[in-house]
C-alpha cells in the first residue's frame, strides 16, 4: 500500500471544514433549517428554541451574518421589527442539509 | 408570518446534528477522505498528518469504530499489521463529503 498523500486530501478537506465550521454551532442547524423554509424574526427563533437562550440566538445569528448564510433586514418601523433570511449563499445549504439528513437517519 | 414551528425542524436537525457529531473530530475529515480512497494503517494516516499525535488519532479512530463509520481489521502477522476501512455505512460518506467540499469551495 502506498503511504498517505497529502496534497489532494487536505486540500479537499479544507472545503470540508470550513464548511463544517460555519454550520456547527450549537443552534445553527437549527436556525438554519428554519430558514431554509422562511423568513423569521428573533422571536420567532426563540419560540422555536426555548432552551436557547436569547444571547447565545443573537450570537449564532451574528457569525452566520459574518459567514454570508444568512441576511439581517432591519424594517423602519414601529416596534422595531428585524428579519432574518437565507443568501444566495446560505440558500445552497438546503442540498448539504438534505444530504446529512439522510445520512443522520441512517445512524 | 406564522411562528416557529418546532415538530418538523427540530426532527430534522436531530438527523443532522448527528451527521455532524459523527464527523466533526480534529482529524476525522481528513482520515475519513482517506479512508473512502483506501483502506489505510495508523502509520499511513500519521505520516499523513505528522501535526496529529498518535494518541488523538487513535481515539479519533477508535470513536468511528464505535459510530459503525470505519473498520479495524487486524492480520495474523509479525510485526503486527492493523488496517482501518470504510464499513458500507461509513462509505455513503462520500456523497456527503462531496456536497460539503462543493459547498466549502464558495466559502
Amino acid at each position: 500500500m502506498s503511504s498517505y498523500q497529502r496534497k489532494t486530501p487536505i486540500k479537499s478537506d479544507c472545503s470540508i471544514e470550513k464548511t463544517l465550521l460555519v454550520i456547527s454551532g450549537k443552534w445553527k442547524p437549527a436556525i438554519l433549517s428554519e430558514l431554509l423554509k422562511r423568513s423569521v424574526r428573533l422571536k420567532d427563533i426563540q419560540e422555536g428554541l426555548p432552551e436557547a437562550s436569547k444571547r447565545a440566538l443573537t450570537q449564532q445569528l451574528k457569525e452566520m451574518v459574518e459567514d454570508g448564510l444568512i441576511q439581517k433586514k432591519d424594517f423602519n418601523q414601529f416596534p422595531k421589527k428585524t428579519e432574518y433570511s437565507m443568501t444566495p449563499l446560505g440558500s445552497k445549504l438546503s442540498s448539504v442539509f438534505n444530504i446529512l439528513t439522510e445520512f443522520g437517519d441512517r445512524l
